[in-house]
């Protein structure tokens, strides 16, 4: 058991803080003999990495991964492989800007993890959230895109679908739409309509939440395990590790509650010689195994907890005070959470590729 | 890493199928010294068991649970103690009905694991569901009685707060009304309106969904841990893990997503010299860490996929053909899963109490 | 973690203490499709039985094996097989004998667990040892010959190579002379000094300690992973979790200390177009996984420390008194210890097959 | 379950090549508010450190120390201290001499895991050994040297006690004389000779093995836990764990297989109102828990396997050749086991401290 490890097989560890020297993890379990250079990995982490539209924090951090073990380049061989020894991926902070933190050290910002962390450790790095920062998911990134090279048949892909209460219409849905814009939309016109809405939140120093949707196409049928071996468990802790994450649901979920059994049921006919199933409310999941549908994921992304009004809260010393946060902030963390929620789906997925082959062969 | 294994220190590895000759679980890690007897547990099993309204399954079986292992009553104590050692807790399967296994053995049902079930293992136990039945949940509901005496200081309550697209309306909550109606609503008014609904969604031969709610009071600041250990990400696991659940969500959840900053961030002030929160919307997790206020879950269970409507599907053999399915079930096993709900959250709760005292005292 | 469960992939967890209504262990993570009844095991359980010959405790019990989950015979296949779910398999005791416990439950035996139980849980089991008591051996031993199932080309065996000061010759070794003495000696000369021996020991009231041998033949080269997942390493933990084993060595073990490298690194020699090694210091495990060459490891087994002497102790109350065991005892517990440490090979090779197969496939 | 991790509760993830740019581990699970700085863990490191005598091999590693992450030091409190989150400890490599690669790359040295890492990776990182190389356990030093800090009140020394055949006198035992020579020597008179024996083998090319006693004073009665969680389970699996450990064992170990029952139980008497054993034949531990003894274990590490004379071996191609292996090589490896003895024995307890802590409170 460890806190800081996410998988069985194909496990992550990651570390460190906001503000330290240094954030990583090491990747654990890997098969060897994957091509596997920063190339393979940089372009997930800037695909998160802040700084990159008016829409998230002005933070600067490259983000430059450093692989520092686990993979070999042969004399002989083209290129570099895993050898299937722990993969240690290693980002330097830059950008920890020196600043007075008197206020936060000593004041409970609401929605935030001081207080808990507080109550828990008797003491906490507070110097930009420490290890409750949402730079952790950096490390996460990094090791999906590892995870990614483990199960190449497969293709993840995830998509805000919903901004404060502004929804995407599923009939624009364009894959290729998602990086046109500065918030993953697969619907364009949502994206211009989100754009507006933003800067407003923006400007009145507020903030936001939104809605992920991941995808995961080309997961053959059998993968996940009964009864606490299941892959939509394992995909709901995943997405809930995620900072700021509220709610998890599969395929139809919430909906499937006002569903009647002839409703939600998926109907199956063969075609091309495989099942196919006439409807996906279940999210290519059924008793916790894949079908070899889509599986399907969203999550509910709560709005940034560091806004410019003033919240009433206690100081660590127990007394009331207010507080109103300044600073570099993302009007909407959902946005950011996109690449790492399909980390996660990878992370899982590589797991339970891993997990399966060892029972079934 | 166990598939059939919940929990880190405070774990419960499940075993039976829904037609062999007994269910069960062993119980490890619990503390030694605890009062339990076979009285502790029943009244759990009671609330879970099948056959008591005409809105449950007539499966006809008593649950009667055996503790085999694990405590002790010394001739000079007052009544039988917990050791220390595995607790293995059975309840033996009586009302196994004989019948025609053809039809099931031979075709997918939509809905159900049958399919994937096949595709793992290449072959499964067709009888009556086997390991996918919900059956196994009442292993879970026996631990759970364990793992609340683990954790006698929190208070764990669960209701149905949907029945298909109907609502409870929560200012007519009384927990008090809970037991006094076949579904656990909180709501005397609801409990009427869907004694009515779910007899026609019966007398149909289908089914519907639910959501149901689970609350933790009692839970001191300071359980759970970052970033993987987080008390959510395991809430989501162990509800997501229960057979039927689509979605898990914790505080606001989904609705978060559509709030602003301000509305969301739950404020603090100091009472009676503790941090009291002026709302809950985080559901008394921050950071994946407990904050002392209750713990609110929230999950949606979709309909028994077990229904008379004949539905298309496919055989074993790869052919099309139809099924419809006709004996004993559930119209809305979301009502059942009530009594699950709680021992999830019991099961997690104790775990994280033994996982905070270990690293912090 | 666990404290009642042994293995990573290929899991048993074990229940029950020595006077209790039953032993047990829920095997996890076994593949599917593997046929297993009850004989497949009862074998095994037999060798381990007490009672077989004067050199045993003279406890009657038949370790009758119950399969409670985890198997399916279709009725259109050919015997039961496994389903890859968790196979429960339960041993009654039968044999509890009443007695007074008046002075066991007040003495702590000296070479007994009675202080140290006392001293982590503030209370113990004391009938017969509760869960201290070899008895839980028989769990090891069924779930054993499951393992063996899993990994149907490697030969495992093992012999008693050591009874007090009196070790066997190796030239005499002749592994069919292994069940023709109720020593498990695979010499036949050294098996007959050890019957005088044995039975100078047991008409003393005294006991005597030995040394196991366990090999295993035909495992591939390439099981086993580093650096905390060797093969070696999970070897010395097996067999050091058996009761009364207080050493371990892999291939020349102890004896390597006093090579010169010359000696002791295993030289190697291509035939029959695969490697072969001149020698087997290593034990047939190189850097922690497995060389293609017999697994060879040998444990140390302290005498029964239940004797007739009378020997000081304490009292649960802190005083000094003495105490001496009368009752049923192995005079020599190496000699069942042979069976069990033949399960714990099995199981660490089930375990590292799947976990070889996960990672390479 | 990973192969790169030790530990249940306190936890270390080793990660990093011989002659990769860093080695270095992330240390899970540590209690929050513990000081500690590098100049905690550099001493240790020290120790361990290559190139400090003639009798060790002369690659040139600084081995500082970095700490990375999961400390904080607080702008009130007095000195660096840990938060509870994720220590990451680096190493960097600095002495990866380059050099030819051609015949180890294209040889597998007799002893050595080339062949083994070949047949389960089919490829391996062969520079300096890759991940099988003794570099390391500095790693595990590192760690170690964190756990001692949660254990306090537990004194843990490591001393050499048999170089090749040659033992060390149990009577002239001075702990403080073990940092007086080259050897970690308890007995100044065998560390003369010992200097003469080891010059003898390394300048003939040849190398030696010896054994390692590691004790721990001051561990109350109660850690450790039947029947997978015993300590001396996992001080076998921990020591096993070493590179170059062939054997290991506990108290009297293979001695107490010719013992008798009277011999070999420790007899009790209260002294100074707590127990008190006359004898330490169990090395500290009964049913796997610790009794308040010093716990005791001993480790035998088999000889260097690199040595310049040529030996018979096979090429990575399959066919026969012979290999020597020059350049720098410790010529008895079990010198610096001692340190890395001493750092698994402490995390092993440190783990153990916080299991304890978990069940029993």
């Amino acid at each position: 058991m460890s806190h800081n490890t996410f998988g069985h097989l194909f496990r992550m560890t990651t570390f460190g803080e906001s503000h330290g020297p240094a954030m990583g993890c090491v990747v654990d379990g890997c098969p060897p003999g994957i091509k596997l250079s920063v190339d393979d990995i940089q372009g997930y982490l800037d695909k998160r990495r802040p700084g990159q539209s008016r829409f998230t924090t002005q933070r600067q951090e490259p983000d430059a991964v450093k692989i520092l073990s686990g993979v070999f380049q042969d004399d002989r061989t083209d290129g570099q492989v895993t050898t299937g020894t722990p993969i240690m991926l290693m980002i330097e902070n830059v950008d920890q800007r020196s600043k007075d933190y008197t206020e936060i050290r000593d004041k409970f910002r609401p929605g935030h993890a001081d207080l808990t962390y507080q109550a828990k450790y008797g003491l906490r790095d507070y110097r930009g959230g420490g290890r409750s920062s949402a730079r952790e998911t950096a490390a996460r990134v990094a090791a999906g895109a590892v995870a990614r090279k483990v199960i190449p048949g497969v293709t993840i892909r995830a998509a805000l679908v919903q901004m404060g209460a502004h929804k995407v219409d599923y009939k624009n849905w364009d894959w290729a739409e998602v990086h046109n814009n500065p918030f993953f939309s697969p619907d364009a016109k949502a994206a211009a309509q989100w754009e507006e809405y933003l800067d407003g939140v923006r400007k009145a120093g507020s903030s936001c939440g939104a809605v992920v949707e991941v995808t995961a196409s080309g997961v053959p049928a059998g993968w996940g395990a009964p009864v606490y071996g299941k892959l939509d468990q394992d995909l709901a802790a995943a997405m809930m590790s995620i900072n700021a994450v509220k709610g998890v649901e599969i395929g139809a979920g919430f909906a499937a509650a006002a569903f009647s059994g002839e409703q939600n049921a998926d109907e199956i006919r063969m075609r091309h010689g495989k099942p196919e199933f006439l409807s996906n409310h279940a999210g290519g999941i059924l008793g916790g195994i894949s079908s070899g549908q889509d599986i399907v994921v969203r999550m509910a992304v709560k709005p940034t907890s560091s806004i410019l009004t003033s919240r009433q809260t206690i100081t660590a010393q127990g007394t009331n005070t207010d507080i109103s946060t300044k600073g570099r902030h993302d009007p909407c963390v959902g946005i950011r959470a996109v690449p790492v929620a399909e980390a996660m789906m990878a992370l899982v997925l590589a797991d339970h590729f891993l997990r399966h082959r060892a029972q079934v062969g």
